[in-house]
C-alpha cells in the first residue's frame, strides 16, 4: 500500500509521501511516490501516487515524455492548474485504456494521484483525482487530501488541522499522521518524503528525505508517544457509572 | 458500519460499542452490538458483533432460543470459553448455511463476533470469530482485538495499550479509540456501550450507555483535543532541511 497526504492551507503547501511498494509480504520495494516538476520563478508542480506503480509510473513517464519531446499539451505550456488535473486525468485514462477497454477490469490497474501546485498569475490548487480520471479541488473547508492507507493518521488531522495553520505547524501534523500509520500498517513505510512550498514563490523545493534514522523524525515520534501517554494520564478519572 | 473493541488484561475486560446501523446513507437507525450473558458467580459472557444485522441477530436469536429452550449445547451448559468461542462459530456457519450453500455467496451475509468472558474454573479470554466461524484467542502480546471500522482507533490502542494497564487507564484510551473514529467516520455513532468486568468477579456488569450529552464522554473528547493541540505545539520546530 502506500500513505500520501497533501495540504493546502493559508501560506502554501505541505506534502508527503511514503515509499513503500508492495506486491505480497515477500516483495517490498522502495519507489519514491513524490513528484516534483516546474520553472523557477513560473510554475511548481507536484504530483504524489498511490495505487498500481506500472501505472503510476506509465502517467508519469508519459507527462515526461511529452515534456523531452515538446508534445502538447504538456505540464509546462498548459495555462492553469486546472488544466494540469485534467491532463493528469486523461493521460491516466489513456494508461487503462492501453491495458484494455473493459472499464470493469481497468480497475484492477488503477491508481490515484494528487496533484498541487501553482502558475505564475494564478491561485495555488489541490487536486485529487479519481482512479476514473475525474477529480476534486481542496478548499478551505476541506484543505487536504489523503490517498492509500488514509484512515490511520485522519483522526489526527481532523482534530488539529484548519486553513490558516502556519505551515510548520502543518509539517508536524502530517508528520505526526504518518508516524501513527507507520506503527499501526506495515504497508506504509520509511523512508517519507516531504516538501514544503511557499504560496507565491514559484520557487521548487528540494524537499527532504525522512529515514529511519532521521533525528527530528525520531525525536518527534518519541515525544508524541510521551504527548499521548501522558495525556491520557490526565483525562479525569471515570465516573462511577462506569462500572469502575 | 460498526466499531467494536475489547481488551483482555490483567485485571478483567474492557468492552465498547458503538450502535450505528445503516443501510445506505438515508437508513440509519440504532441496534445495540454488546450483549451479554451469564450467572452471576458462576460464568460471564460477552458477544459484540460487526456486519449484517440479520445475521447477528439471528445468531444471537439462535444462541437465546436454546437457553430459552434448555437445547444442549447451550452458552449456560457448555464447560469453557472456548466451547463458548465454538458454539457461536457453530451458529454463525449454521445462520449462514440457512441462507445459501455457496460460501462466496454467504459472505454477502457475513459478520465478524468479539467473544469475551470467564467460567468458574477457568481463565479469562477473548475470542475474535471471523465470518467463516472459525477464530483466535487475545494473549498478552496482542491484548486487543477490533471489529468494523478499526483503523481510526487503532493507532492510540497501539501506542498506549499494554496487558499490564490498569482498567480505568485502558477504558479512557479506548474511549479516546472510539471519539477519534466518531470524529472522522460517520457510519460510526453515538451512542456508545461501555462495560467492564473484573476478573475472577463472575459479576455480570450493567454496562454504561454512552449518549451524547454525557458528561463524562465529553469532558475527555474536549479535553483530548486540547491535549493533541497542544502536543502540536510542544513538538520542536522542524529542522532547517525540512525547508521552512
Amino acid at each position: 500500500m502506500t500513505y500520501c497526504c497533501a495540504l493546502r492551507l493559508e501560506q502554501g503547501l505541505v506534502l508527503i509521501s511514503d515509499t513503500r511498494t508492495n506486491a505480497g509480504v515477500d516483495h517490498i520495494s522502495v519507489f519514491r511516490k513524490l513528484h516534483t516538476f516546474g520553472t523557477e520563478g513560473e510554475r511548481f508542480i507536484a504530483l504524489q501516487t498511490a495505487g498500481n506503480l506500472a501505472t503510476t509510473q506509465a502517467v508519469l513517464g508519459h507527462l515526461q515524455n511529452s515534456l523531452t519531446l515538446h508534445q502538447e499539451p504538456n505540464l509546462y505550456t498548459v495555462n492553469t492548474m486546472f488544466e494540469v488535473a485534467e491532463l493528469v486525468g486523461k493521460t491516466l485514462r489513456r494508461v487503462l485504456e492501453d491495458i484494455t477497454s473493459n472499464t470493469q477490469e481497468q480497475m484492477n490497474y488503477s491508481c490515484s494521484i494528487l496533484v498541487g501546485g501553482q502558475i505564475k498569475g494564478e491561485e495555488m490548487q489541490l487536486y485529487n483525482v479519481y482512479p476514473q480520471g475525474n477529480f476534486i479541488c481542496a478548499t478551505t473547508d476541506t484543505p487536504y487530501f489523503q490517498i492509500g492507507e488514509s484512515k490511520y493518521g485522519k483522526p489526527i488531522l481532523d482534530r488539529a488541522l484548519h486553513y490558516t495553520m502556519p505551515l510548520d505547524d502543518a509539517l508536524r501534523c502530517s508528520l505526526i499522521s504518518f508516524d501513527s500509520t507507520l506503527r499501526s500498517n506495515v504497508s506504509v513505510g520509511l523512508p517519507l518524503d516531504a516538501l514544503v512550498y511557499y504560496k507565491d514563490s514559484f520557487v521548487i523545493p528540494e524537499g527532504k528525505r525522512i529515514s529511519e534514522e532521521d533525528p527530528y523524525f525520531t525525536q518527534i515520534s518519541k515525544q508524541w508517544s510521551e504527548t499521548l501517554r501522558r495525556g491520557l494520564q490526565e483525562l479525569p478519572k471515570p465516573t462511577a457509572d462506569y462500572g469502575l
